[in-house]
């Protein structure tokens, strides 16, 4: 991991939001490369690091050792792996944290690590001194082609996941493809719902690519770089249109209101489901659930099922181990989902593959008659 | 409380920030119409109100009663009064009781309080579902001249005071006059300190009428509505002019970097010292310490001190009970405060009365053979 990279392939996403506009470099050999990235990007000297136990280990020396050799100087924490680490008290740690290192305005926050760590580590960048700045460097694909891109950040709160969180911007993301080859394959499939979601919302011919070249993507190389780099951009683009959320920005939430739903359901124990695993059970269910009401047509549903089940992610509620709660439990966990307004019940449906769009009067019965039929039991 | 104001007199005054652009009323008999004021306001039809120990058994009846009339639905929960409430664990509490009670993206949170309440419920509100609707009703002079205007929101470390939160504005601030009337004569005073600053920072007539006409003020009556009025607006235009305090906003912050280490100091025990005391005493510092370094006549600072000592309020660190830490401590808090750049002092210093100008560069040297002067021992 210390050397300069191999292949010479690199991409470079730009993010375009004003004065709030940041890069995102994908390709291999970045971890070694980072102190000379982040070194020639700001203007401060002094870096906290948060990561976790699991990427400590393998990544947090040589990610410190190239801080060290561009005349950056860091401090490292690290915290529990797992979705349970996103919570007040993690939270008050990394703030406490990263005070007690000093970090002022020119200086910058790292998350190295996950959805967890980036998601968690963003929303301490955000708020301590009610702002800071912020370096994502990804160690999962689904937080290189998702949760690093578009400064969502959060923590959990027994009433549901996310819920409590700021929309802080990074100042720079790297994602080091290397790093994608010490993942499980549960853990890169689990990424991949995210790369497949993007062909879903508008991108026909790019799911269709998928479909020929997942086996490549699997395998490394260039068409992965390029799959994250298509999936960047693909976010970067609703980002752009819609910072907050208001309108577009919803659509990146294809398969996720499901998604959540059984996440809680299984009480966000990865062992049962992870994220990116509700999601593909999610899409399916999406796609299900917009033939049922005569938007899309089965076999689009049908082809989503198919290409996911083939990369080997669950497609179904019953694939999930255990036992599911009932479907009422599930219905209140989607009115709790913060994507509703006023009672009314808001998913992203679709016509067909690549032509999803957010629906915000969804009839709460026909989404429980559709579970019930669904359900395991 | 419950009737119709007696007098109609009543401002309102404009933070033009856009789209978040937000009205604060001022005037007799607004909980009263609190009701009335925000119903035609919001879409949403409830509200969460947090308040505190102390606000509850006056305000808190009337409030809900006021909501209630309007056909707003209301939930309430009630905290310990006090500085120490500002913490992650009460933000917690919020955050979560917040999210119970169903606060959807049309519905508000209320702050009816002080700085404390107004501080840590902003925070919430900017904080759940990534940013909900927020209502100000502020129930202390200092709440609704200062923490009410202007979207600073916190808690406080252990590494200093308001060093976690976000920028989040409020959407309506209601400032009933009536309840200063309830304030103890001490509080008064320490919400008067940040009213004579809007004069010291650019409104040397303003502090020439407060010298003049600030027995009526402390009587109440349109004095007091003007004063209040004044301050608001005078807050507001600084902020339409540097929402996120890259530049000017700073100049709110006149006598506050040597006030929040005094408040540090006394280890925020409001019985030795309150914000605004700490504030009082800051600004006499400031004053004097520009004289000494030769940029205003020592006849302002003679000034400041005089005006502020016949109110009452404390003007030098002799008169704070109990023993204060050395100055090697204060200059500690002073550097941790969140007013720092690559380790450079920035104070708020004047060239006289309302000449108030941001100074990026003074040397701890001369801040620390100050503070030795001036330190009681």
């Amino acid at each position: 991991m210390t050397q300069a990279p191999s292949s010479p392939v690199r991409r470079s996403v730009r993010v375009a939001l004003g004065e709030r506009s940041y890069d995102i470099l994908i390709g291999p050999g970045l971890i070694a490369a980072a102190g000379a990235e982040i070194g020639s990007r700001m203007k401060g000297r002094r870096v906290a690091v948060i990561t976790d136990e699991h990427v400590a280990p393998i990544y947090l020396e040589p990610f410190m050792r190239s801080l060290s050799a561009s005349g950056i100087e860091a401090v490292s924490q690290v915290l529990p792996a797992g979705e349970k680490t996103k919570s007040f008290p993690h939270l008050m740690d990394v703030c406490d944290g990263v005070l007690g290192a000093r970090i002022e305005r020119n200086d910058a926050v790292v998350a190295l690590g996950g959805g967890v760590i980036g998601d968690l580590t963003g929303f301490a960048a955000g708020i301590v001194r009610r702002g800071s700045r912020f370096i994502q460097v990804p160690t999962s694909l689904l937080a290189q082609v998702d949760s690093s891109v578009g400064g969502k950040t959060g923590i959990n709160s027994r009433h549901g996941k996310n819920l409590i969180g700021v929309f802080h911007q990074p100042d720079l993301v790297l994602a080091d493809t290397d790093v994608l080859d010490t993942l499980s394959p549960r853990e890169f499939r689990a990424g991949y719902a995210e790369v497949a979601k993007y062909g879903l919302i508008d991108k026909p011919e790019f799911f269709a690519w998928l479909e020929r070249s997942w086996r490549d993507i699997f395998a490394g190389g260039d068409a992965r770089i390029e799959a994250i780099a298509t999936s960047c951009q693909a976010k970067a683009d609703v980002v752009a249109a819609d910072e907050r959320e208001n309108g577009l920005r919803a659509l990146l939430n294809l398969g996720h209101t499901f998604g959540h739903a059984l996440e809680a359901a299984t009480e966000y124990d990865s062992h049962r489901l992870v994220h990116g695993e509700g999601v593909s059970i999610g899409m399916v269910l999406a796609h299900q659930f917009s033939a049922r009401m005569n938007l899309a047509s089965p076999d689009d549903a049908r082809r989503v099922e198919a290409h996911l089940g083939e990369v080997g992610l669950p497609i179904s509620m019953a694939q999930i181990p255990g036992v599911l709660p009932p479907v009422e439990t599930l219905m209140d966990a989607i009115a709790q989902d913060k994507k509703v307004k006023s009672g009314k019940l808001t998913f992203i449906l679709t016509r067909g593959i690549g032509q999803s769009f957010v629906a915000d009067d969804v009839p709460a019965s026909e989404v429980l008659a559709f579970l019930k039929d669904k359900h395991p039991k």
